[in-house]
């Protein structure tokens, strides 16, 4: 099994003394054979551990959730989804009034939208986090790019959905939901990176560069 | 200055301190005087080590940057960007085999996209991290989507550079740029979510839901 996953016996071993990982068929009284079902859970266990930094207690869990087979799959995959952690942006102080008018604006959204989400969703309020946060400093104007940020996120959810369904067993869906949403977000964060550098090359080309504002009323030039 | 910029007062006078904000025109012994440049500059500092989490050492590096005149706007938007954090992904082990074979998937999709970048920019190393943690835990797959996800960031980007295209100053572009990326990256990972369990709802449809597969080959099932 440790040579079909390329997963260490001794990681196998603990997976298997923590319950996550069912023991095999004994052949001798110190040798298991091991199918297919368990390289399937082996995978989905390691993607939660190493990719989703899910702690053990946690991935009980979600096993438990990928054994319920009453469960509904936009039910089981919403679950996945509540593994992979989401960053509360809320670096900066904001009163309830910005709060209340970053939370309507994110109803708004999800209504012009049409997106089926309950409005409880923690997603709901990362997206009000952060549209507060860009009000509180200043920068609310930001905010009129929100249906392009969200014509962008339909675009890789599509994607997302089409990775996702092309497996049909419960762990395969609960890890691909959990690799594609961990490393889909580090790929999605660098290649806006990159299209940033690149749009920043064509508007501000060096070989023609517009100019910025006179430096006379800057306080580092005052105090030089 | 406290009371147009909403920073505290004692915020203020730690700036000053630290030299990342220059002294005032003195009025009296006690009473000093602030202007438009000044608040630009607390603006700035407050988004640099609040939203972006630089350190002082590093905020002052980024100030003296906006200070230097001669910088064409798009390596000062570089430098700006360069100050972000960006997570290199690579939680599982990869071979050299698979780090390179990434590594030539991203060269081939920024010439693809005609992405004006270097090569050796950290973002590119972000990119090549992602998809080499997507091939070593056999999910390659997920890399058919890249150009989709190309096509989000584009999208994104844009947004982004007209909403710092839309100030003049240094402090101010700077301070666009480190806000937009840091926020804008939690607003559209929020987004994605959102557009994912929308998808999911549509796809699998809780009403008419697909059925998974048997579940006689699970190992919960054989072990239950």
């Amino acid at each position: 099994m440790s040579r079909a996953s390329g997963i260490p016996v001794p990681t196998i071993k603990f997976y298997l003394r923590e319950g996550l990982l069912p023991a095999g068929e004994l052949t001798s009284p110190n040798q298991a054979r091991y199918g297919e079902a368990h390289l399937r859970r082996l995978h989905l266990v390691r993607a939660l551990t190493d990719i989703g930094g899910l702690p053990l207690a946690s991935v009980g869990k979600v096993v438990a959730a990928v054994e319920d087979r009453e469960q509904p799959v936009h039910e089981l995959l919403g679950a996945a989804a509540r593994t992979v952690d989401l960053a509360l942006a809320d670096p900066v102080d904001s009163d309830s009034a910005v709060r209340s008018r970053a939370a309507a604006m994110a109803d708004e959204l999800i209504a012009r939208r049409g997106w089926k989400v309950g409005t409880r969703h923690r997603a709901v309020e990362a997206l009000t986090a952060a549209m507060a946060s860009f009000l509180a400093v200043g920068h609310g104007d930001y905010l009129d790019h929100l249906d392009e940020f969200a014509a962008a996120a339909e675009r890789v959810a599509a994607a997302d959905l089409d990775f996702v369904a092309r497996r049909r067993r419960p762990e395969e869906l609960v890890e691909r939901v959990v690799v594609g949403t961990v490393l889909g977000d580090a790929m999605l964060a660098a290649m806006r990176r990159l299209a940033q550098v690149d749009a920043s090359a064509r508007r501000y080309d060096p070989e023609d560069p517009e100019p910025l504002e006179a430096p006379e009323n800057s306080p580092g030039s005052s105090s030089g």
